[in-house]
Protein backbone atom coordinates (compact mmCIF):
# COMPACT_ATOMS: atom_id res chain seq x y z
CA UNK A 1 0.00 0.00 0.00
CA UNK A 2 1.21 3.58 -1.04
CA UNK A 3 0.79 6.00 1.35
CA UNK A 4 2.21 8.98 0.42
CA UNK A 5 0.05 12.38 -0.18
CA UNK A 6 1.77 15.17 -2.62
CA UNK A 7 1.06 18.43 -2.40
CA UNK A 8 -0.80 20.60 -5.29
CA UNK A 9 -1.06 23.86 -4.14
CA UNK A 10 -0.86 25.40 -0.13
CA UNK A 11 -3.05 28.73 0.82
CA UNK A 12 -2.24 30.05 3.72
CA UNK A 13 -5.84 31.32 5.44
CA UNK A 14 -4.83 32.47 8.81
CA UNK A 15 -2.09 33.61 10.20
CA UNK A 16 -2.23 34.01 14.04
CA UNK A 17 -0.42 34.41 17.01
CA UNK A 18 -0.62 30.45 18.26
CA UNK A 19 -1.87 29.17 14.77
CA UNK A 20 -1.76 29.53 11.32
CA UNK A 21 -4.20 27.64 9.32
CA UNK A 22 -4.05 26.10 5.58
CA UNK A 23 -6.01 25.14 3.43
CA UNK A 24 -3.67 22.68 0.86
CA UNK A 25 -4.98 21.49 -2.72
CA UNK A 26 -3.19 17.38 -2.73
CA UNK A 27 -3.00 14.55 -4.99
CA UNK A 28 -3.26 10.97 -3.22
CA UNK A 29 -1.45 7.83 -3.97
CA UNK A 30 -4.06 6.85 -6.24
CA UNK A 31 -4.10 9.70 -7.91
CA UNK A 32 -7.72 10.87 -6.29
CA UNK A 33 -7.37 14.42 -5.78
CA UNK A 34 -8.87 16.08 -2.30
CA UNK A 35 -8.23 18.93 0.25
CA UNK A 36 -6.33 19.01 3.62
CA UNK A 37 -7.35 21.52 5.96
CA UNK A 38 -3.98 22.26 8.38
CA UNK A 39 -3.43 23.66 11.34
CA UNK A 40 0.26 24.62 12.00
CA UNK A 41 1.75 25.22 15.21
CA UNK A 42 4.81 26.10 17.08
CA UNK A 43 4.83 22.95 19.27
CA UNK A 44 5.29 22.91 23.30
CA UNK A 45 6.51 20.85 26.11
CA UNK A 46 4.49 19.10 29.22
CA UNK A 47 6.37 18.48 32.12
CA UNK A 48 5.34 15.46 34.53
CA UNK A 49 7.23 17.04 37.84
CA UNK A 50 7.38 14.72 40.75
CA UNK A 51 7.67 16.06 44.22
CA UNK A 52 8.30 12.86 46.38
CA UNK A 53 5.13 11.30 45.76
CA UNK A 54 3.54 14.04 44.77
CA UNK A 55 3.04 15.42 41.14
CA UNK A 56 2.58 19.45 39.96
CA UNK A 57 -0.80 20.34 38.09
CA UNK A 58 -1.41 23.62 36.90
CA UNK A 59 -5.77 24.39 37.36
CA UNK A 60 -6.44 27.20 34.40
CA UNK A 61 -9.92 28.17 32.48
CA UNK A 62 -9.52 26.97 28.83
CA UNK A 63 -11.62 29.24 26.77
CA UNK A 64 -12.38 26.87 23.35
CA UNK A 65 -14.72 24.42 26.25
CA UNK A 66 -15.10 27.21 28.23
CA UNK A 67 -14.13 25.10 31.23
CA UNK A 68 -11.60 25.38 33.92
CA UNK A 69 -9.06 22.35 33.88
CA UNK A 70 -6.27 20.34 35.55
CA UNK A 71 -3.45 19.69 33.56
CA UNK A 72 0.01 18.98 33.78
CA UNK A 73 2.64 21.96 33.44
CA UNK A 74 2.85 22.90 30.15
CA UNK A 75 3.69 25.76 27.66
CA UNK A 76 4.25 26.70 23.51
CA UNK A 77 7.73 26.73 22.45
CA UNK A 78 9.00 30.65 21.80
CA UNK A 79 10.19 30.72 18.43
CA UNK A 80 13.55 28.84 17.81
CA UNK A 81 13.44 27.55 21.50
CA UNK A 82 15.10 24.46 22.35
CA UNK A 83 12.31 22.11 23.79
CA UNK A 84 14.28 21.16 27.04
CA UNK A 85 14.94 24.74 27.34
CA UNK A 86 11.19 25.44 26.90
CA UNK A 87 10.41 22.79 29.75
CA UNK A 88 12.75 24.13 32.65
CA UNK A 89 11.21 28.01 31.90
CA UNK A 90 7.45 26.49 31.89
CA UNK A 91 7.78 24.63 34.98
CA UNK A 92 9.06 27.84 36.80
CA UNK A 93 7.30 30.36 35.38
CA UNK A 94 4.11 28.00 35.80
CA UNK A 95 4.74 26.35 39.27
CA UNK A 96 7.88 28.07 40.44
CA UNK A 97 9.87 25.26 40.52
CA UNK A 98 13.23 24.16 38.98
CA UNK A 99 14.81 20.68 38.87
CA UNK A 100 17.45 19.04 38.94
CA UNK A 101 17.04 15.60 37.33
CA UNK A 102 15.47 15.43 33.95
CA UNK A 103 14.22 12.99 31.72
CA UNK A 104 13.06 13.11 28.23
CA UNK A 105 9.72 11.19 27.81
CA UNK A 106 9.87 11.59 23.95
CA UNK A 107 7.11 13.54 22.09
CA UNK A 108 3.40 13.00 21.30
CA UNK A 109 1.58 14.60 17.99
CA UNK A 110 -2.03 15.85 19.89
CA UNK A 111 -4.39 15.84 16.31
CA UNK A 112 -2.48 14.25 13.89
CA UNK A 113 -5.20 14.40 11.53
CA UNK A 114 -5.57 18.31 11.25
CA UNK A 115 -2.58 19.54 13.48
CA UNK A 116 1.37 19.55 13.53
CA UNK A 117 1.01 19.85 17.03
CA UNK A 118 3.68 18.44 19.35
CA UNK A 119 4.42 18.17 22.36
CA UNK A 120 7.93 17.16 23.38
CA UNK A 121 7.32 15.41 26.95
CA UNK A 122 9.42 15.44 30.16
CA UNK A 123 9.67 13.96 33.83
CA UNK A 124 11.32 16.50 36.40
CA UNK A 125 12.71 15.52 39.68
CA UNK A 126 14.49 16.56 42.82
CA UNK A 127 12.48 20.31 42.60
CA UNK A 128 13.22 23.01 44.73
CA UNK A 129 11.46 26.49 44.95
CA UNK A 130 12.12 29.67 43.55
CA UNK A 131 9.39 31.90 42.76
CA UNK A 132 6.10 31.51 40.34
CA UNK A 133 6.16 34.00 37.67
CA UNK A 134 3.47 33.26 35.23
CA UNK A 135 3.16 35.05 31.79
CA UNK A 136 1.53 38.22 30.80
CA UNK A 137 -2.38 37.54 31.27
CA UNK A 138 -2.24 33.80 31.82
CA UNK A 139 -4.12 32.85 35.03
CA UNK A 140 -3.04 30.16 36.22
CA UNK A 141 -3.03 28.13 39.60
CA UNK A 142 -0.44 25.33 40.81
CA UNK A 143 -1.15 22.28 42.99
CA UNK A 144 0.83 19.37 44.62
CA UNK A 145 -1.50 16.31 44.74
CA UNK A 146 -0.22 12.71 45.81
CA UNK A 147 0.20 10.65 42.28
CA UNK A 148 -2.60 7.88 43.93
CA UNK A 149 -5.10 11.07 43.69
CA UNK A 150 -3.83 12.15 40.64
CA UNK A 151 -3.98 8.18 39.12
CA UNK A 152 -7.99 8.44 40.60
CA UNK A 153 -8.36 11.87 38.49
CA UNK A 154 -7.56 10.78 35.28
CA UNK A 155 -9.68 7.58 36.14
CA UNK A 156 -12.83 9.42 36.97
CA UNK A 157 -12.61 11.54 34.30
CA UNK A 158 -11.83 14.46 36.27
CA UNK A 159 -8.64 14.92 34.37
CA UNK A 160 -9.31 14.91 30.88
CA UNK A 161 -6.53 16.38 29.35
CA UNK A 162 -4.89 14.22 26.68
CA UNK A 163 -0.88 15.51 27.33
CA UNK A 164 -1.28 14.61 30.84
CA UNK A 165 -2.23 11.03 30.49
CA UNK A 166 0.24 11.17 27.46
CA UNK A 167 3.26 12.17 30.05
CA UNK A 168 1.46 9.48 32.60
CA UNK A 169 1.65 7.07 29.80
CA UNK A 170 5.22 7.29 28.92
CA UNK A 171 6.47 7.62 32.68
CA UNK A 172 5.25 4.08 33.04
CA UNK A 173 3.55 5.55 36.22
CA UNK A 174 2.10 2.45 37.79
CA UNK A 175 0.00 2.21 40.82
CA UNK B 1 -8.51 32.73 41.68
CA UNK B 2 -11.36 33.94 39.78
CA UNK B 3 -11.05 31.72 36.00
CA UNK B 4 -13.72 33.15 33.50
CA UNK B 5 -12.78 34.77 30.27
CA UNK B 6 -16.72 36.53 28.31
CA UNK B 7 -16.47 36.47 25.09
CA UNK B 8 -16.91 40.32 23.25
CA UNK B 9 -17.30 38.93 20.08
CA UNK B 10 -16.38 36.24 17.63
CA UNK B 11 -15.26 35.97 14.38
CA UNK B 12 -15.72 32.87 12.44
CA UNK B 13 -12.49 33.39 9.92
CA UNK B 14 -12.80 29.55 8.14
CA UNK B 15 -15.26 26.97 8.01
CA UNK B 16 -13.68 23.74 6.43
CA UNK B 17 -14.60 20.38 5.69
CA UNK B 18 -12.71 19.41 9.02
CA UNK B 19 -12.14 22.37 11.24
CA UNK B 20 -13.90 25.61 11.89
CA UNK B 21 -11.22 28.78 12.79
CA UNK B 22 -12.38 31.42 15.00
CA UNK B 23 -10.94 34.35 16.46
CA UNK B 24 -12.59 36.13 19.39
CA UNK B 25 -12.11 39.33 21.56
CA UNK B 26 -11.98 38.33 25.21
CA UNK B 27 -11.96 39.62 28.47
CA UNK B 28 -10.20 37.72 31.29
CA UNK B 29 -11.25 38.13 35.29
CA UNK B 30 -9.10 40.80 35.79
CA UNK B 31 -10.52 43.52 33.42
CA UNK B 32 -7.41 42.62 31.13
CA UNK B 33 -8.73 42.10 27.11
CA UNK B 34 -6.85 39.80 24.78
CA UNK B 35 -7.42 37.50 21.62
CA UNK B 36 -8.33 33.91 21.46
CA UNK B 37 -8.13 31.83 18.41
CA UNK B 38 -10.14 28.39 18.66
CA UNK B 39 -10.06 25.46 16.41
CA UNK B 40 -14.10 24.34 16.30
CA UNK B 41 -13.95 20.35 15.65
CA UNK B 42 -16.73 18.17 15.95
CA UNK B 43 -14.80 15.65 17.82
CA UNK B 44 -14.27 11.88 16.93
CA UNK B 45 -13.69 8.72 18.93
CA UNK B 46 -11.20 6.55 19.44
CA UNK B 47 -10.76 2.41 19.79
CA UNK B 48 -8.99 0.03 21.81
CA UNK B 49 -9.77 -3.22 20.08
CA UNK B 50 -8.39 -6.15 21.74
CA UNK B 51 -8.49 -9.78 20.09
CA UNK B 52 -7.54 -11.83 23.04
CA UNK B 53 -3.83 -10.51 23.44
CA UNK B 54 -3.67 -8.46 19.96
CA UNK B 55 -4.21 -4.74 19.60
CA UNK B 56 -5.66 -3.42 16.27
CA UNK B 57 -3.31 -0.29 14.80
CA UNK B 58 -4.03 1.24 11.83
CA UNK B 59 -1.36 3.25 9.72
CA UNK B 60 -1.84 6.18 7.38
CA UNK B 61 -0.16 8.90 5.63
CA UNK B 62 -0.77 11.73 7.96
CA UNK B 63 -0.53 14.88 6.00
CA UNK B 64 0.43 17.73 8.71
CA UNK B 65 3.47 15.86 8.81
CA UNK B 66 4.03 14.22 6.59
CA UNK B 67 4.42 11.03 8.59
CA UNK B 68 3.07 7.66 8.40
CA UNK B 69 1.34 7.14 11.67
CA UNK B 70 0.49 3.86 13.43
CA UNK B 71 -2.49 4.52 15.74
CA UNK B 72 -5.45 3.10 17.46
CA UNK B 73 -8.82 2.63 14.76
CA UNK B 74 -10.54 6.67 15.65
CA UNK B 75 -12.79 8.81 13.30
CA UNK B 76 -14.33 12.09 13.46
CA UNK B 77 -18.09 12.22 14.34
CA UNK B 78 -20.57 12.46 11.91
CA UNK B 79 -22.90 15.74 12.26
CA UNK B 80 -25.28 15.01 15.00
CA UNK B 81 -23.93 11.31 15.56
CA UNK B 82 -24.02 9.59 19.14
CA UNK B 83 -20.45 8.46 19.83
CA UNK B 84 -20.56 4.97 20.54
CA UNK B 85 -22.89 4.79 16.82
CA UNK B 86 -19.51 6.46 15.72
CA UNK B 87 -17.10 3.94 17.57
CA UNK B 88 -18.80 1.01 16.28
CA UNK B 89 -18.95 2.45 13.39
CA UNK B 90 -15.33 3.61 12.61
CA UNK B 91 -13.93 0.22 14.09
CA UNK B 92 -16.14 -1.42 11.05
CA UNK B 93 -14.95 0.60 8.41
CA UNK B 94 -11.02 0.71 9.20
CA UNK B 95 -10.31 -3.05 10.52
CA UNK B 96 -13.52 -4.87 9.55
CA UNK B 97 -14.32 -6.00 12.58
CA UNK B 98 -17.34 -6.04 14.60
CA UNK B 99 -16.98 -6.12 19.05
CA UNK B 100 -19.60 -7.81 21.21
CA UNK B 101 -18.29 -6.32 24.28
CA UNK B 102 -17.66 -2.77 24.92
CA UNK B 103 -16.30 -0.43 27.76
CA UNK B 104 -16.42 3.51 27.96
CA UNK B 105 -13.58 5.12 28.69
CA UNK B 106 -14.40 8.70 28.97
CA UNK B 107 -13.10 11.45 26.89
CA UNK B 108 -9.99 13.40 26.51
CA UNK B 109 -9.46 17.10 25.16
CA UNK B 110 -6.53 16.53 22.50
CA UNK B 111 -5.50 20.33 22.79
CA UNK B 112 -7.03 22.68 25.41
CA UNK B 113 -4.98 25.57 24.22
CA UNK B 114 -6.75 26.18 20.99
CA UNK B 115 -9.15 23.68 19.92
CA UNK B 116 -12.48 22.18 21.36
CA UNK B 117 -11.86 19.09 19.82
CA UNK B 118 -13.13 16.42 22.40
CA UNK B 119 -12.42 12.64 21.84
CA UNK B 120 -14.39 9.71 23.27
CA UNK B 121 -12.64 6.78 23.67
CA UNK B 122 -13.75 2.68 23.91
CA UNK B 123 -12.38 -0.58 24.60
CA UNK B 124 -13.88 -3.17 22.26
CA UNK B 125 -13.19 -6.91 22.45
CA UNK B 126 -14.91 -10.14 21.60
CA UNK B 127 -14.37 -9.34 17.56
CA UNK B 128 -15.60 -10.75 14.88
CA UNK B 129 -14.32 -10.06 11.41
CA UNK B 130 -17.19 -8.64 8.90
CA UNK B 131 -15.18 -6.88 6.26
CA UNK B 132 -13.38 -3.77 5.65
CA UNK B 133 -14.23 -0.68 4.15
CA UNK B 134 -12.60 2.32 4.64
CA UNK B 135 -14.17 6.04 3.61
CA UNK B 136 -13.95 6.95 0.07
CA UNK B 137 -10.55 8.64 -0.24
CA UNK B 138 -9.42 6.96 3.02
CA UNK B 139 -6.33 4.93 2.49
CA UNK B 140 -5.69 2.83 5.43
CA UNK B 141 -4.17 -0.22 6.67
CA UNK B 142 -5.02 -2.25 9.74
CA UNK B 143 -2.51 -4.83 11.80
CA UNK B 144 -3.19 -6.71 14.88
CA UNK B 145 0.08 -6.65 17.41
CA UNK B 146 0.36 -8.07 20.57
CA UNK B 147 -0.33 -6.16 23.41
CA UNK B 148 3.14 -6.29 24.71
CA UNK B 149 4.70 -4.95 21.04
CA UNK B 150 1.92 -2.17 21.16
CA UNK B 151 3.94 -1.40 24.71
CA UNK B 152 7.33 -1.42 23.57
CA UNK B 153 5.82 1.08 20.43
CA UNK B 154 5.01 3.40 23.27
CA UNK B 155 8.50 3.35 24.98
CA UNK B 156 10.32 3.72 21.94
CA UNK B 157 8.00 6.28 20.51
CA UNK B 158 7.33 4.26 17.07
CA UNK B 159 3.81 5.11 18.39
CA UNK B 160 3.60 9.15 18.83
CA UNK B 161 -0.29 9.48 18.69
CA UNK B 162 -1.76 11.05 21.82
CA UNK B 163 -4.84 9.60 21.53
CA UNK B 164 -3.68 6.05 21.59
CA UNK B 165 -1.37 6.71 24.39
CA UNK B 166 -4.85 7.96 26.21
CA UNK B 167 -6.92 4.96 25.54
CA UNK B 168 -3.89 2.73 26.79
CA UNK B 169 -3.76 5.02 30.07
CA UNK B 170 -7.44 5.09 30.70
CA UNK B 171 -7.89 1.35 29.96
CA UNK B 172 -5.31 0.66 32.95
CA UNK B 173 -2.97 -1.60 30.46
CA UNK B 174 -0.13 -2.96 32.45
CA UNK B 175 2.95 -5.44 31.50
Amino acid sequence: MEFNEKTIESDLIFDGRVVKLYKDSVELSTGQKTFREVVKHTGGVVILALKEDKVLLVKQFRYPMKEVMFELPAGKLEQGEDPFEAAKRELEEETGYCAKSWTDLGYVYTSPGYSDEKLYLYKAENLEYTYCHPDEGEIIQAFEYPLETVLSMVDSGEINDAKTLCALMRAKIKR
